[in-house]
């Protein structure tokens, strides 16, 4: 496990207080994260999708799993005792006779099973399946529980995410060394990942960025192989993982000199996440944020196709809750976020900028170190 | 888009064929293996689990993309023409409204619209969304028409794969480099995954593996600062992705010599991955594969907790079939698979072995470079 029994002990306590005041049996999970939560199970075997995995929260006591059989020694070196296992993959009956009779014993055969039901969630099992456990017992939403939970992270959680962030600030700080004119943007990425590799990451879940002349039309595309040129700009954005917590920030370069606009429009977009850090305290709300940062990008126009100025970070890349004007979620100590805002450069080009912090009793701490209004400049 | 556009629209008519003959007015695609299969989208922004993303295929004609706007950028690159997009996250309709009317307009109120439903599949949306969405419309279970269509690969799709497992050969060839005693575990898990991207990975999803005195406990517990030790069986296995295709395959390697009982399990898994491969041909059974296997690990025992010995491989680490005594599905040329005999080496401690392979029509090709009978070994 990656951390101490002593904050899954935490984790369940909280969980099994809100069960009871919600008046649910059981709370059933199915994902990584949801199951890793509760268990300490940390491992890249969810890349594959051939195996359901099952964590039952009972009223009290323990977490009990319901795993294939290649999991139960990792599930068992952490502190789940109860750990209920077939020979996956079964085509006629991949663990759901076991789940079923599992449920039925910790909540009753008439019990009130929670689960995920709402935004960012799904149900990690194949429909087919999933209708079999619900035609044989009662699951109804949790009602957010999961979303409250993980939403406020521990102060272990959040020594795992600054180390994360600066692994992440010492690989940028590298850039330098892999990225400059006539470098393909393919081998920027297969290079970038390397350096984060080299600095701690024990794995590189996510980069995503664009290089074009005077900005890039967007930011989920994967490389290609055309080579950096004089003028372009490259953006860097890595959701490197260390020990099961993410960061999720990235940078800007102007492959030699950038031209004034995208020298603005750097420096606006340093300028926003400041406005949106200097808002971020607790009893503020995700919306406040959201508008304090549109306030500097766009006069407050209401933000772009994006549809969001940041996020929370965790376990997973992003997490709740969403920075949109409709997010009403109001932040807490512990919560981590990103601050995410972006420009329109014209001619259907885009900057975006992203920072971590967490907020704190006062108001909020960078996690990732803040760059500064001046865009970095990469031989052109 | 990775492929030329005859691939996809090749990949639509078999869909279409097969949809007219299950009587289908539509097929609903949420994963993104299944949207990428149908339009060319590839991109790592499905890291993050906040966006819900729909395809639809229609009867006749072009797929319906009903996606974020973040991604109508990139989905325009494609072939794909009717794109439709809400600006997400919506906390209230996050596209269910614009599925929903899309899902009427394609296939009309009353129309049979399939899903995958079946073993290794789920429905990445949220519960309560595909609740609204079963409550609106009439989805049934695609009768395995996407695992038809995804078991046998393209030729341009096999030549992905090859080129993926190309890269890990060169990486795996270069593990002097970075593992001999005293290195930490988890110091070579980072090395080796700079080693795939060196050469050529465009990311590295997977790679689990363990280095243990004499053999290893299990095979997907993450790697520890623990540093190799003479006598050490080390083993790594990489699901390496280029240009959206996976590999996976590992290699084990002995810290100083073997001992005994080493070298003579990692010949008796080479002659079983041999035997496999032997089996291999148009008309065999993925069971007859597994048998073949099995007797030469265990007499004929049925195998291990792993609970099979390969399966197929492709845009996905791992992929239907499974290589276990119950499933039948007959083997055809285009298939892809790995072998991943295990044998027990007594108290507690296994090995395990996997090489990639392609049903030809004559038999079966490798597209891993074959490991020969004598574990390769590391500086002691």
């Amino acid at each position: 496990m990656i951390f101490a029994q002593a904050e899954y002990e935490a984790r369940t306590a909280r969980a099994q207080a809100e069960m009871a005041r919600q008046g649910f049996d059981a709370l059933l999970l199915t994902t990584e994260p949801e199951v890793r939560y509760f268990t300490g199970f940390l491992t890249r075997f969810w890349e594959s999708p051939t195996r359901p995995w099952f964590v039952i929260v009972p009223r009290q006591g323990r977490p009990v799993a319901v795993i294939p059989s290649i999991g139960a020694p990792l599930m068992a070196r952490g502190w789940v005792t109860d750990i209920r296992t077939w020979r996956a993959p079964d085509l006629e009956d991949d663990g759901i006779t076991l789940l079923v009779a599992t449920l039925r014993e910790l909540a009753g055969r008439d019990g009130q099973i929670a689960t995920p039901t709402g935004h960012e969630t799904h149900m990690r099992l194949p429909l087919s399946d999933l209708d079999r456990v619900r035609n044989a017992v009662t699951l109804v939403s949790d009602g957010g529980l999961m979303r409250a939970l993980r939403l406020v992270k521990s102060a272990p959680e959040i020594a795992k995410i600054r180390a994360a962030c600066a692994i992440a600030d010492r690989a940028f700080a590298r850039v330098p060394e892999i990225a400059r004119a006539a470098v393909g943007l393919d081998q920027v990425f297969r290079r970038f990942q390397m350096l984060c590799l080299d600095e701690g990451a024990d794995w590189v879940p996510y980069l995503a960025g664009a290089a074009e002349a005077g900005g890039y039309a967007d930011v989920i595309s994967p490389a290609g192989p055309e080579p950096l040129c004089p003028g372009d700009l490259l953006m860097l954005d890595t959701g490197l993982v260390r020990e099961g917590y993410f960061c999720d920030f990235d940078r800007n370069f102007s492959v030699g000199p950038p031209s004034a606009a995208v020298a603005d429009a750097h420096a606006t977009l340093i300028a926003a996440t400041s406005a949106g850090f200097d808002a971020a305290r607790p009893g503020a709300t995700a919306a406040d944020l959201f508008h304090a940062m549109d306030v500097v990008c766009t006069g407050g126009a209401g933000g772009s196709d994006a549809g969001r100025l940041g996020h929370g970070l965790g376990m997973q890349l992003t997490e709740w809750p969403s920075l949109i004007p409709a997010d009403q979620t109001v932040l807490k100590p512990g919560m981590v976020l990103t601050l995410e805002p972006g420009v329109d450069l014209g001619g259907g080009r885009i900057m975006v900028h992203e920072e971590n912090i967490v907020i704190t009793d006062e108001g909020a701490e960078w996690l990732s170190t803040p760059r500064g209004p001046d865009i970095e400049v990469l031989d052109g």
